[in-house]
């Protein structure tokens, strides 16, 4: 395993999650999750360029930001990266007038886009406007048209809100997809597009940015993809009983933000606890071999590769460490900066 | 091209699905689609045998056949196999309590099955029920098992009622398959055990029984899978604007039914009005190979075949017959049993 100084060396920008790494939603806007403020705070104080890189879809960007301030942290609306600005663009773009299946938080964002006699559908996270009524309307738009075009803002499984974990937006995309016999056009992480925009907003490029964030789809798998770092947070939604894995990671470029409490040497080898990771081959012998071979079976032979150190990876994670630590962590990396 | 004599030899039982081709669901319960009373009847005052075969999980057998026999169909309870008794046998078999997301109508068939402190999830046609917060509840209860079970009673894309296209189980088990990462047990069609328990309810074997539906997934691929003949009727969602390809169906034994007025030969070459179908190979050049080579990338070598095969074939029938004909045809094939 590289050293962190190696793992960070060149290093330009820092792109941040939001929801599950800043703070996680809930009853009264949410609360930040413990020592968030600070370490942006300190983020902003050094050479790092910082922008805040979110699939959020249930608020503007306005509501998202006052949200923010209130909960402490330095922010401005120029400095998030959403979908939903980023739908409108691309709406314009093609001459497409939505149906829009979204919260009605987010709807302002679409002031300027013509929304008569629709020819796609937009659905972004709209929580209780996830209603039999207004999916089967959505479903019924696109059955109409000669060629459904279905924009799904993010594609994330699950948040974190303080009362527990929530359906997001992707396991609606993926029953319109079922539905109706089509693949949705993403807009936000892990789309490449959406990576691009963020990193030209900041001027920084692929290579000289790390995406830190606690979706290993959205975040981590999506940012490596797109050529940048990635650190994967152990507060938001993370858990060690992973049931999605995604094969999309690269396990030899995953960064997960360390659990131990001390924060000198800051820049160390990657570890958990105090046992360095083990190196594969680990002994899978009593592990689900099942799932292996099913997952095998699913996949093309182009990702068996990556599936299996994957899974090796995450296996020497877990057995190491049964208990999710405490949140905050990734703080100890961003100090280290 | 087998004759319709040949197609139909040895046929001892007939199985009819339910909505889409003897009714279609909606307002006051919906209507019986014209002609399917009295092909009903024909076929009960036949030699063959006949069971009613579906995957209606919203309403329980009591309701369905009060709502049948309200619209003159002479059907009895013990005629019906469907999901929801089907599911209560494999919750006893094995153990498990369910969290139900059901419609109201057909909660009374789980009346002897515990519920408490649920072990496994199951879910049915809930219609309105299927709010976010049901949802999110069905999710939250698979993501806190160690082994996620989740039951659709069916996995049906959409069903046609008097006022359009509705969307069936079938996106919502999609939806909580994507959320928690697993795979859910179908209980009804296109699974061989409902099958399997059909025919053995009916004394006949596979190859004996012929399978009338409007749903080429669940009703004749799925019959076909178990060595049964299918006869895809076009009334119900049955369109020939298909999104929804599958390729579990075999062509070379797909009998649809004939659109032609004439009812006499009864038995005659499988056509489409007065045309004979085209053998293949059809000419595709102007067809959607974008389209093909998308499907193909996605699936496995072993379906390559079947696939192509199936598109030449729904080719050849597009563009025969552009618009989709009147209701009923199936008739003129009962008549000739």
């Amino acid at each position: 395993m590289a050293a962190w100084s190696e793992r960070l060396a060149g290093v330009r920008g820092v792109l941040l999650d939001i929801s599950g790494v800043l703070y996680d939603g809930g009853e009264g806007g949410g609360a930040a999750i413990a020592g968030s403020v600070e370490a942006v705070a300190r983020l902003k104080r050094s050479r790092l360029k910082v922008r805040f890189c979110t699939n959020e879809s249930q608020k503007s960007r306005v509501d998202l930001v006052g949200l923010l301030r209130r909960l402490g942290f330095d922010v401005s609306e120029g400095e998030v990266t959403a979908p939903a600005p980023a739908a409108c663009l691309i709406l314009k773009q093609r001459g497409l007038r939505p149906h829009l299946l979204v919260h009605d938080g987010v709807r302002s964002e679409f002031d300027q886009i013509d929304t008569s006699n629709p020819n796609c559908v937009v659905i972004a996270d709209a929580g209780e406007g996830f209603s039999y009524r207004n999916m089967n309307k959505a479903f019924q738009v696109l059955m109409e048209l000669e060629k459904p075009v279905l924009f799904s803002l993010g594609k994330g499984r699950y948040y974190k809100e303080t009362s527990g974990l929530m359906l997001d937006v992707g396991p609606y995309m993926k029953a319109l997809e079922y539905a109706c016999g089509i693949k949705a056009e993403v807009v936000g992480k892990p789309s490449p597009e959406f990576f691009k925009s963020a990193l030209q907003e900041m001027g920084v490029e692929a290579h000289e940015a790390i995406m830190i964030g606690d979706d290993i789809v959205g975040d981590v798998g999506g940012a490596q993809r797109y050529g940048m770092r990635a650190l994967q947070v152990r507060t938001g939604k993370f858990s060690y009983r992973r049931k999605n894995w995604d094969f999309t990671v690269d396990p030899g470029r995953l960064t997960l933000a360390k659990s131990s409490g001390r924060s000198s040497p800051a820049v160390r080898h990657l570890r958990m606890g105090s046992q360095p990771w083990a190196p594969f081959p680990v002994n899978v012998g009593k592990l689900r071999r099942t799932t292996v071979k099913r997952e095998l079976k699913a996949k093309t032979n182009r990702l068996h590769a990556q599936m299996f150190t994957a899974l090796f990876f995450t296996v020497a994670e877990r057995r190491k460490q049964p208990r999710c630590p405490p949140a905050g962590e990734w703080r100890h990396v961003v100090f280290s900066l």
